[in-house]
């Protein structure tokens, strides 16, 4: 076992000695003020339920075990994605100042999309009978998706443009019909965005879209002005039949669920437009200074990592329950359970070995409020164990104040009920409260990039490799096979 | 401990007897043909990991403590609710024939919402100013949304009127000032819908939306034409400042998670047409003569009730994971997890002592092919142990019959995947595929009802009361007094 991974281990083996003694009884909360404060979010761990000194051991193992290296040194370009050969440079895609290879590429797309977004926007590019574009379809599943997909929901207050973005991840027929049935081709575009372009949901889709442009009379080099790709495949173009389709590269070093700085993005750029984008990328380069420069007892997603480790090791917690207040974030679950899960979910070590601790937690979650009039009965009496994410923004986006107060009660009360100790329950909760101003696409930049770096650092410490996803091949082949059996 | 509670404890015991032997390594899966069908309903049960010898065992148990005998009791109005003093009769609302004393109200109240969404729908009944009545508002929370809003979605290719309805369910002004930015008063019609009435979040959503009336110029007798409520209580209307409000009532012996089948279905009525709803009706109810006629082994609520116990108890699978492979169910998740997670919630059983064992599941998922591509890696090679439940319709509501293909393709491929042993992986999981023909509110109402009947079968076998919800009071009580705090 080479060095690093016997060091992560035994760090972990010294969380995994308190086991016992919080198998029948739960530590008490950690108490005091204990806010940590980066780039507008606060995020409020008294609620854990861990003493000062313990907590100042998970500083002292993610210093032994060099966990702000390591993580510097994914952000330096280091070949960190060992199964796939690959460096992880997610962050070079925010950082204006990157001296690395890759910023130069990154730059000349970042341009590309900006002009392209800008014209698209001001009426320059238009559909192939000069209409204005109107609506986009993204085609995409996955990384594709979810994360471009709730960061253009939770800023549905800054699309100033009269342009909509509708969304096909999976193959379901009915979306779709649906869809197409509302629009028009000659007003559409259509973004299939794809990292390998090998993904079958995404072909089919694309097909299915190119055939309703064919019916309505638009076909050859018209459906360049109707079509473009996101991919890192040159081929991609010709694999959906617009050869000489505009292509939006992105690169191997980029995983598909870190992948919404990039030209994934670009569907939020054109309803958002370029600077609101800017903002999306400037939050969350702040975060990743943040995260290589913050000592450890000062750093967000460190504290964020080392906790989630405490929690699932020490106290044995299960999962983690994502409750954001806020109505514009409800689709930040699926984007987080992506991020968590795909990344964590892995039983062996870099090395090979199978682990002994429980890596992938189970993340899921609901809008608050509402989860108050449904599942908090058994986050309270029921008998589970389960580390909470409480999110909330101080300012609301509309003029309802009595709402907005409203609904910051119930969320500051349940942060306290959830974790207050109830004679008729078993469950033990957790609590971290996070808190930003505003949702803004600064706030959710530096918001995601935290998760994101709580979630490569939980890939270090568990000795695993958060940035592949081998899992998933054998069902992409067995459904294949079905396919051509029934044809 | 009240005998019929120290058999159960006994069953519980007897299954938790396997714990040991299936601690580090996983039970081989049951196999061979093990699909039981009732009212077009098929569970496939054979992804389960037992063997012949100890399923029959299950149903033993199931005999032994008296399990659909103490269900038939639920459904003759026994008081199975202690706490609140209570029966739990949702089955009469459903019932055509039922010759229980509550069954005139329940035809009473059915018929009055007939009448009026056949006058809604035929435009016999017009907003104040003449107007037809285009949009329905659903102000409702928790078991007033999630049943409800649920249905909606799935049947919105029978929705033949032109009424849409938006549902306002959290207190996030977002929602509201978004959707009365859109609307019309003169022709919007608003239910508020809570049963007792005193729902913090439905009071001060019903306030601002009828200030928008009032604002529009529609006061007074006025608003009589475009307020109605839903509620067990006389003085509702009152209470929302529209004391002559239309009220279609609900009962004490109708829990709010169980009551789509009541008035909180008005809105469901109104879109889909008397017809349809009854028809989700006639699903539930045969499905009800299933849940206390088929035997053991032939019972799809007690199978799926056993399995759970067996899951969790025997194999301490953590969670349920529900994967609808079909976009129209998307929401049907949530409804899931009140239902079940509100209900099973609890650690005392109903002679008031500590159970023994886990009795509220966490439940979550998401639709099945996109899941594929975020959080299935977790679920193929991670640590955890997962109950699934995978659910789709032979056809499809759309033209597109590749897309059905491929998507039934994938589900049936990723039924085989998820319990494919993998040397990469500890994770273990179980699979029920659960089929119906098409999606309609027939095949819906007798899936909800499955899934109501396994969930207080559930609470039958843990000894705990599945009806009540104590322990959502306290947050209720400290978000009004820090709302007082801050005036």
């Amino acid at each position: 076992m080479p060095e690093f991974l016997s060091k992560t281990q035994d760090g972990l083996a010294q969380i995994a000695a308190y086991q016992d003694q919080y198998r029948d009884s739960a530590p008490k909360l950690l108490g005091g003020d204990h806010t940590l404060e980066a780039c507008g979010v606060k995020v409020d761990i008294s609620r854990q339920r861990i003493n000062e000194e313990q907590l100042k051991r998970l500083y002292q193992i993610a210093e032994d075990i060099h966990l702000i290296e390591r993580h510097r040194n994914m952000m330096q370009g280091v070949q960190v994605n060992p199964t796939e050969k690959r460096a992880a440079l997610h962050t070079v895609l925010r950082d204006p100042e990157s001296k690395l290879p890759q910023a130069q590429e990154v730059r000349k797309n970042l341009d590309e999309m900006r002009k392209f977004s800008y014209e698209v926007r001001q009426g320059l590019w238009r559909g192939s009978t000069g209409e204005r574009i109107t609506d986009v379809i993204n085609v995409g599943i996955g990384g594709s998706f979810a994360g471009p997909h709730f960061v253009y929901d939770a800023c549905q207050d800054m699309n100033t443009s009269s342009i909509k973005v509708h969304w096909v991840s999976n193959v379901d027929g009915w979306v779709l019909v649906n869809l197409l049935s509302q629009l028009t081709a000659n007003k559409t575009l259509v973004i299939v965005s794809s990292k390998s372009f090998g993904t079958a949901e995404t072909l089919l889709n694309a097909e299915t879209i190119l055939n309703w442009f064919k019916q309505q009379g638009i076909d050859g080099k018209d459906l360049l002005k109707h079509f473009v790709v996101v991919s890192s495949n040159g081929k991609a173009g010709e694999k959906i039949g617009v050869p000489e389709a505009k292509r939006f590269p992105i690169w191997d070093w980029v995983g598909g669920r870190f992948s919404v700085w990039s030209a994934t993005g670009l569907p939020l750029m054109i309803a958002l437009g370029p600077t609101h984008f800017d903002e999306l990328l400037r939050g969350a380069h702040q975060m990743d200074v943040h995260s290589i420069e913050a000592a450890p007892e000062k750093n967000l997603p460190l504290n964020l990592a080392m906790l989630s480790i405490w929690n699932s090791i020490a106290l044995n917690a299960g999962t983690l329950c994502f409750l954001p207040y806020e109505h514009r974030l409800r689709h930040m679950i699926q984007w987080l359970q992506q991020l968590q899960m795909e990344s964590l979910g892995k039983s062996r070590l870099v090395n090979g070995e199978l682990t002994f601790f429980p890596t992938g937690r189970i993340v899921w979650g609901g809008l608050g409020n509402d989860a108050q009039h449904t599942f908090f009965q058994c986050l309270r009496q029921g008998v589970a164990r389960t580390a909470i994410d409480i999110l909330w923004a101080e300012r609301p986006a509309h003029s309802l104040t009595v709402h907005h107060d409203f609904l910051l009660a119930n969320a500051k009360a349940q942060a306290n009920v959830l974790v207050t100790d109830d004679e008729d329950s078993l469950s033990v909760n957790t609590v971290n409260v996070i808190r930003v101003r505003d949702i803004s696409p600064y706030s959710l930049g530096a918001l995601m990039a935290m998760y994101e770096h709580k979630t490569t650092m939980l890939g270090n410490i568990f000795g695993i490799n958060p940035f592949d996803q081998p899992g998933v091949e054998l069902g992409k082949r067995l459904a294949r096979e079905l396919m051509e059996e029934e044809q």
